[in-house]
């Protein structure tokens, strides 16, 4: 008998989430059906609520989750990333992506990216392809999706957020290269910018300097491993004026942070931006410095198997060691979501978590 | 008996540079003496002799240099970079930086970079530092400088030319990464770009797309195996518009070729800039692009000592396969270097040559 389910209908900006009732489409060769414990919004889920980035409409909003599997299409076998065959009742998290390895323009450093990817939370509502975000009671997760199945002590606000925010950082620290004995400087507070804060306590950086314009996210950052804070509207001269940094990673998106950051970087710097995912003003970049300090900058969006699986790997050891399930500062059920939005966008929370327990 | 010499002083800007004669110097520890065959004139000789960059004068140019071993400090025995003991007769070419390793900012990496370097045409002359640029009949080589003896048959103005030229395009090539079946995109056919093109050809690029404002080094660089040319002037809409460019090196140090190139990289895509060494307006550079399309923008002063035996072996290996000699498009003798300043700044050949053979 085919399941029933529900999903949240986003069709325009500032408008409230519609809720749909129906079947859930039986599963095809490869795919498996989760049942959604916990989504928690992302800031670009706050962004397409306010009409800042546009996503194909109707949508289901919403990616990153956890989730239990409930259901394996019959003749499918699907091992998750360690090569454990995964089976009813296994508590998981995915990649935000699913990308077919066979397609021409699959890189296999970045599997992000391709033409032909499957992208949760992000996709248009047709008939036959639904059941694909987080703001639901159930997900379909498509072939190529990579899995990791997850210890159920983990908490689930905690879990929710590895296969966006956590990854991303684990991402951004692997382009930044070797963290031990390094001065790092990281701008934007946020959650991405917090986890990078633990990562790069976790490898040894000699020191962690953070900027945010948020005297309340500065003060967090201090319990998840800054060695020192700088507040960059009220002391935007505060930043080191040696060029000692040898890593700066921006998640805050504000083209003068990016630039201050850069300008920071000591001979061989390496600058990674991660933020900056919607329209702003150029940066203004000295391509003289760049060349005289042997500077590099990179840029990440989203990220690859490899930090994925070190995310889940980060999460499980270092969950208990930093204050990680204080960030999810309000919990919303899934029949409260615009509720949550509307808190989320006025007060600015780390994080809100919608729980599946509709009363 | 001491050795009798001549080198010739710049004093400021726009000034004839004035001969002088007198005795080397004895060698110290670790130091050798080289009587110089051949000097090529640099563009930053050039910068200089006009104005556009500063060194600390009193001091001699010219840092493309080789010449031949004429004196070794007595009880020092100096190998190469391949383990041969250097002796009077051989032909060397040399690193134009001398860098101790026992410097705390020393790095393995980029030893051209360290607050205790020695750098050859670009110093101030003393009574106890001297001989120690390219406008001269001899240099003394001090300790840390990294040298190759040369086969005898490689012709002078090519030889001369691999210190700066030859070592730094090979230095952006290893920043460019992987070049076999890449599409390349190089702005800038002066020597540097030329040279890259020819490696890039060797290495098996899928395209090596070439811009340039002169159609004359345009027609050069196909003969350095560029598979297509753009007149930027000319045809700047030319460039391709589909972000298939793999890597992009810019040698041009023009903003809007930069601007233009990062425009171009596809997914992954990689620009190293080496040309911009000189004062100019900011890059305008879409963060949010670097990001989505994962780019990366490495810059590149000068080079470590990788590149420069990579330049020694692919200028051994190739300099009858391209078109090196006519690079030199006229020579001068070292008492006619005034003239040769004029012409090169006049005429904006690819090189001036200047040969030692006074009359």
């Amino acid at each position: 008998m085919a399941k029933q389910g529900t999903f949240l209908v986003f069709d325009k900006p500032n408008s409230p989430l519609q809720s749909v009732s129906g079947e859930i489409p039986a599963l095809e060769s490869g795919e498996l059906l989760v049942k959604i414990d916990y989504t928690t919004l992302c800031g670009s889920d706050l962004h397409t609520y306010c009409g800042l980035r546009q996503e194909a409409c109707p949508t289901i909003l919403g990616h990153e989750i956890v989730g239990t599997v409930v259901d394996i299409h019959v003749g499918s076998i699907l091992p998750d990333a360690t090569g454990q065959t995964l089976k009813i009742g296994d508590r998981i998290t995915w990649t935000v992506f699913a990308s077919d390895p066979n397609t021409a323009s699959y890189h296999a450093d970045t599997p992000q990216k391709n033409d032909n990817l499957y992208k949760y939370g992000h996709r248009q509502i047709t008939d036959r392809d639904t059941f694909h975000g987080g703001l639901a009671t159930h997900i379909i997760l498509r072939p190529y999706t990579y899995i990791h199945i997850l210890p159920k002590e983990l908490p689930a606000p905690i879990a929710a957020t590895i296969n966006c925010a956590i990854a991303t950082s684990a991402g951004a620290i692997r382009l930044a290269g070797t963290i031990q004995g390094k001065r790092v400087l990281i701008s934007g507070m946020g959650l991405l910018g917090l986890v990078c804060t633990a990562m790069c306590k976790e490898m040894g950086a000699a020191a962690i300097i953070v900027t945010d314009i948020d005297s309340k996210r500065l003060t967090l950052a201090e319990e998840f491993g800054a060695t020192a804070t700088i507040h960059s509207r009220t002391s935007p001269d505060a930043l080191p004026s040696s060029q000692d940094i040898d890593c700066f990673i921006d998640m805050s998106g504000a083209p003068d942070a990016m630039e201050a950051g850069v300008a920071q970087l000591g001979i061989n710097g390496v600058a990674v931006f991660v933020g900056a995912v919607f329209k702003q003003r150029k940066l203004q970049i000295d391509a003289e410095q760049i060349i005289r300090r042997i500077l590099t900058i990179k840029g990440l969006h989203n990220y690859n198997y490899e930090d994925f699986s070190v995310a889940v790997d980060f999460i499980i050891s270092n969950w208990q060691k930093y204050p990680f399930l204080r960030l999810v500062e309000k919990e919303f059920a899934l029949d409260q979501v615009n509720e949550a939005f509307e808190y989320a966008i006025a007060q600015k929370p780390v994080r809100v978590g919608i729980h599946m327990d509709i009363k």
